[in-house]
C-alpha cells in the first residue's frame, strides 16, 4: 500500500468517525473541543456539520488555510501539555465531543503524547460524550466503540462512561483485561 | 462540502488517474516525470506500481517523508520555470508519463504556471504518452480523456497526440473550438 493509499484510508476513516459522532452527539449539549487544527480540514468539517455548536480548537500555532481559522476567542494556542490541564478545569464534564488529532510522523512520541493527554480529555467530556482520536486510548472510563467504516488502527472512537455508572466501568475494566481482539485466538 | 470532503475527492481522483495511467503506459517505454514532489505520496504510489521504471522528480526543494525521497540523480531541484526548459530538451519525446501536480492555494497562479509549463510537458512526452495534471490543460497536441472515476475539475488526463497524426491533431483542434461540454446546450 502506497502513502497515497494510506492517506486516503486515513482521511476516510477520520471522516467516517466524525460523521458518526456528529449524529451521535445531536442530543448531547456541550462544546466540541479539537486538539490539532493543522490545515483546518476537520475543523471545517465539524463547523459545517455542527452549526451553532461552540467549537474550541487547540494547537501550538495557526497554520490553517485562511478560510479555516477559528475565531480568536475559540483558538487556544500553546503546547497541548500546557493548555490541556487548564482546559480540563474550564470544560470539566462539559464537552459533547473531543476530536484529538495529535499524531506526528513519530509513532512512539504520538502514542506517548496521547497517553499523557487522555486523562484530561476524559475529564473534559460530559457523561456519554465522545472522544474521536487518531491514537488508540486505553482507559477504564472510555469505552471503545468499533465502527464498520473506520479501519482498525487508523482512527478510534470512545464514549465517556457515565461517572456514576459503576456497572459500565466494571464491564469496561473486564474488557480491558482481555487480550486484544484476535490475539487471544493464537494463544 | 467541507475541506475534508474536498481533499478526499481530490486524492481519490488523483489516485484513479494515476492507476489508470499505470495500466495505460504498460506497453509504452520511457521514463516517468513528476513535477511536484510535495510530501512524496504520489511518488511513492508511482514507484510502487511502476517498479523498474525510471522516475525523475522535479521540485523547488525536498520536503517529502524521508521514506519517499527520490535518489539524488533522479531529483531535479529548482523552480519549475527554470528546470522545465532543460528537461524538455533532455527528455524530448521520451516520457511515457508526466504527472504534474503544481497547484498551490492560489488558483490563478496555479493555472498560469501550468499554462506556462504545458508546452514543455508536451515536448517531453512520447507520442501516445500521458499527462496527468491537477490543472486543466488546453493544447492541440494533448487530447483530453475523460475518466469515470476522476471528478471533472479535480484532476485531468491527456494523451500526447502522435507528432505525425495530422488527422488526430485536426480532430482535437475542432473539438477545442467547440464550447465546453454542457455549455452548448444552453446556448
Amino acid at each position: 500500500m502506497s502513502r497515497l493509499d494510506s492517506m486516503i484510508r486515513r482521511l476516510m476513516s477520520q471522516r467516517a468517525s466524525l460523521d458518526w459522532a456528529v449524529g451521535a452527539v445531536a442530543g448531547l449539549a456541550g462544546p466540541v473541543l479539537e486538539f490539532g487544527l493543522g490545515n483546518g480540514r476537520t475543523y471545517d468539517h465539524l463547523r459545517t456539520h455542527l452549526p451553532g455548536r461552540d467549537i474550541f480548537v487547540f494547537d501550538r500555532h495557526v497554520a490553517a488555510h485562511p478560510d479555516c481559522v477559528p475565531p480568536e476567542d475559540r483558538m487556544i494556542l500553546g503546547d497541548f501539555r500546557e493548555t490541556a490541564p487548564a482546559a480540563a478545569k474550564r470544560f470539566a464534564g462539559q464537552a459533547a465531543l473531543v476530536h484529538a488529532d495529535v499524531g506526528s510522523g513519530d509513532l512512539a512520541a504520538s502514542r506517548a503524547l496521547a497517553a499523557e493527554l487522555a486523562p484530561y480529555w476524559a475529564a473534559m467530556l460530559a457523561d456519554g460524550g465522545l472522544l474521536i482520536s487518531d491514537q488508540p486510548i486505553v482507559r477504564d472510563d472510555l469505552l471503545v466503540l468499533p465502527h464498520p467504516e473506520v479501519l482498525p488502527g487508523r482512527y478510534f472512537i470512545c464514549r465517556r462512561v457515565a461517572r456514576d455508572d459503576a456497572h459500565g466501568l466494571r464491564l469496561q475494566r473486564e474488557r480491558s483485561s482481555l487480550p486484544p481482539c484476535g490475539l487471544g485466538d493464537r494463544m
